[in-house]
């Protein structure tokens, strides 16, 4: 997935969808479709970042933050993101856990000097 | 990071710790200090699960599951791991953002048949 970086996010509270999947191996237009989420998120009323890792082992964690729950909720059934969900269990995932939390407290570190 | 696989969570209400880091390059004790925190949070009162991936590109998110939030601040205030956060700072991270956060709704799912 794309830009693999600490988001930048208001202070709390807000909304965080935690997202951990096991990719099945190959891409099966995964890639691409990830991408156009991504891209397609980042312009939802009330997206405030997000953020992506996943290991060569194919287990990943996406964490998408939202200004309320009703803006996360709009997201997951958004008409273009819908059948991309569909795929997403057709073809794309081992299993998944998601979770809908809200962020209460928050502490951010960069290097000093 | 160890097992790198969906954990299994009782039902909500419980509290998620996202933390996502930038690694700096090369391990400088880093795995193995790594390890040794995963061993010591799993036998911490409360402790719940813990998911975690990391990319090439050293952007990494864990995300470890706690009963309550006291059960959280215990293990950030044990007296292993103390040193272990100061150690992070100073030579092991590019930067971090740590996410307290009550999980509310959850969704699992495996492939069926």
């Amino acid at each position: 997935m794309a830009d693999p970086s600490l988001a930048s996010t208001p202070d709390p509270p807000y909304v965080a969808v935690i997202f951990s999947t096991q990719r099945t191996p190959g891409d099966a237009g995964y890639a691409a479709a990830s991408d156009r989420m991504l891209e397609l998120a980042r312009v939802q009323p009330g997206f405030l970042g997000v953020e992506s890792a996943r290991g060569a082992d194919g287990f990943g964690i996406t964490v998408s933050y939202w200004r309320s729950e009703a803006d996360a909720l709009a997201w997951r059934a958004h008409a273009e993101h819908l059948p991309v969900q569909a795929r997403g269990r057709e073809a794309w995932y081992a299993g998944f856990e998601l979770r809908v939390a809200r962020v209460e407290r928050t502490r951010s570190w960069r290097p000093s000097g």
